[in-house]
């Protein structure tokens, strides 16, 4: 048994690439990028236009401008740019054009009144507002998105504006999804009395889905030969496999020891942490297969899921996790011994934490009431109120 | 201008259904339920074995056991349900197993020796453990998943758990993304000088997608008769209308006046906050469409889609969306007159957030730095640390 930072750290040390593909950006959204992405023109790539109004050449602050201009025409957003033709004149101008030649300030509408072709200013005091300059938010050249960073909704819209109509992504793994256990049955058969419906295997393809990954669902039986066979080939197929159930000391429980004879190194099994104590993390070697084998119980595959492949993940495809963090609403019993994922709600008010279940265990039912999972390391003294921890968000 | 909680009283006001529709498991993470979730068996169904070891008829837990049982045979998890044929006799179990019939108390592996068909046992002190009884965690019939809950993937595993292979949902709102502005071209075109690349369509096409929507793309010059003729084919077609661009003022700022012409009915115009302040809201009375338009700034565009479309949105289809909190870990000036979204990173450590950009306006290149807006309601004081005010984490 190893303590939950050193099982981290060793799922942390498998961390893989998959190479890169280029993809539309309409399909981007929480893929991972594998470019460094540049400004390819000055922002805004002209003196841009904040209000609409009038635009005309003033050069000297100090002094008041003439009472009236002559409206030469209109700049609008979009249209070429147009040219002052005499200082005397003026150019009504739309949010979003581009400053005409030899303008130099804008006068909005609030502040103009137009009659017969001609502007009457009634501001009192003038000065060089509402001209966004070309290039006061960035020069073209500028790195605005890094290699490795998670793509957002906003990131879509900056990549849109650079003209990336393709983005070079990291390729995602392909991932297999095993539940193993002679009591299980299909989600749309009726079980038996000493049968339960597979469950994990759709918690497990639904947390993938999230990452764009669609995870292929496998069943074994409990059959030595037939988990050789099955496990043979999908350890050629696959770059992880994620595997429910089938890791604890049973005589049926197989899955460990098959594993090492197919050329799988245990990494480790067994972590202090309560839920999902048993979790058992290998590789093969040679093909560079990844093996998460996560205990049967459903709160224990939830946790161990979604604190160790997904940060093996993250780390694989761009950069390492951060977790949240939150702040503990009351105080909570620590484990000398183990490290506690326990269920929690926020408050909707402070936002801190509120334990569900003290004792990190918890049944399959009590996920459908939690927000999430507060991790507290290994210590002897108990967590008080107003102490930050990390924060696993239920996905 | 109306306040930032009337703005968000009236989007909410605007709440609407768009009918259910049965989906399969697979394809419901992300969905609001548009059913309530009962257990259909107690959970767990059975007297479950929680470790792998035997199983013997004890009776009376104060006196020693007898110091070896023969072994009847092997009751595997997914095996019916064996029987103790001798209060001599044991049976070994796995993890998953049903109980034998008259076996009331299980010896972990750890605590036995088998040799030759007996077991002798080694523990000291027996005690009900290692049963996980019928009925413990939820009785048949028990509410585990109220309608209008958004799925997550812990839901599917329990969705799945209860047999439900097909599951009812909230119909999604079909929306159309609606870019205008001359001053706009493609993704993939080279903008010439005074042109800038369409970015907000395809920040919002991103946002949707999160949410399982589909948005459908169009661009509409800014031509008055061409803008009525659009805008009346989409109002007719689509639940929802996001605009972006053509709110302010201008002369080719068109969009108001024809939606009021096409019978579009204007809740609001202008709100007291920053950025974001020219946002316009409507509905048409008998087609009933939703009309968000958002200012052209791409910022204000995210603010405003992701705090009040999102929150329509799920007031719509669920329930109320819960804004998350966090603390601010600095000072920030207020403003007495608007309420700001300001830009903000997350302290790795405490959680806390630090402003990137104090004023609340912002660039489009801003948003590749933040992790979020926290919004600070309109107030004469400053904004202290340590205060919990609600956050927008970037999607």
């Amino acid at each position: 048994m190893i303590p939950i930072h050193e099982a981290l750290q060793q799922v942390l040390k498998q961390r893989s690439t998959y190479g890169t593909e280029k993809i539309s950006l309409l399909e981007a959204k929480g893929r991972f990028l594998a470019e460094d992405i540049f400004t390819d023109r000055d922002a805004p790539p002209f003196d841009r236009v904040m209000m609409d109004g009038i635009a005309i050449q003033h050069k000297d602050l100090d002094e008041p401008p003439a009472a009236s201009y002559k409206v030469q025409g209109i700049q609008a957003a979009g249209s070429p740019q147009l040219s002052l033709q005499e200082e005397t004149y003026c150019l009504e101008i739309m949010t979003g054009a581009i400053l005409p030649h030899q303008a130099d300030t804008i006068i909005p509408y609030e502040e103009v009144e137009i009659k017969e072709g001609r502007a009457y200013i009634q501001a009192a005091k003038l000065a060089k507002r509402f001209i966004h300059y070309k290039g006061s938010d960035s020069k073209k050249g500028e790195l605005i998105l890094s290699k490795g960073k998670k793509i957002t909704a906003a990131d879509i819209g900056l990549l849109a504006t650079v003209g990336k109509s393709t983005v070079s992504v990291a390729k995602l793994p392909k991932v297999a999804i095993i539940s193993t256990g002679d009591e299980l049955v299909e989600v749309d058969q009726e079980p038996q009395a000493h049968q339960i419906r597979k469950s994990n295997a759709y918690t497990l393809w639904a947390g993938l889905m999230e990452e764009g990954i669609t995870g292929k669902l496998y069943h074994i039986n409990d059959d030595k030969e037939a988990l050789r066979q099955s496990l043979a080939a999908l350890l050629e197929e696959f770059d992880v496999l994620l595997l429910s159930g089938g890791v604890s000391k049973g005589k049926f429980d197989h899955i460990p020891e098959i594993l090492h004879e197919l050329g799988v190194k245990k990494i480790f099994h067994r972590v202090a942490q309560r839920p999902g104590k048993p979790f058992w993390f290998g590789a093969h070697q040679s093909l560079n297969t990844k093996v998460f084998a996560y205990p049967g119980n459903p709160v224990s595959t939830y946790v161990n899921h979604f604190y160790y492949f997904q940060q093996w993940l993250y780390a694989s495809l761009g950069k390492d996790m951060a977790l949240s963090r939150v702040e503990l609403a009351q105080s909570i019993p620590s484990n000398p011994a183990l490290a506690l994922f326990v269920s929690v709600r926020l408050d909707p008010k402070s936002g801190a934490a509120k334990a569900l279940n003290h004792n990190g265990s918890g049944d399959l039912f009590s996920l459908a009431q939690t927000e999430g999972f507060v991790l507290l390391p290994a210590r002897g003294t108990d967590y008080m109120p107003g102490e930050k921890v990390d924060f696993l968000a239920l996905k």
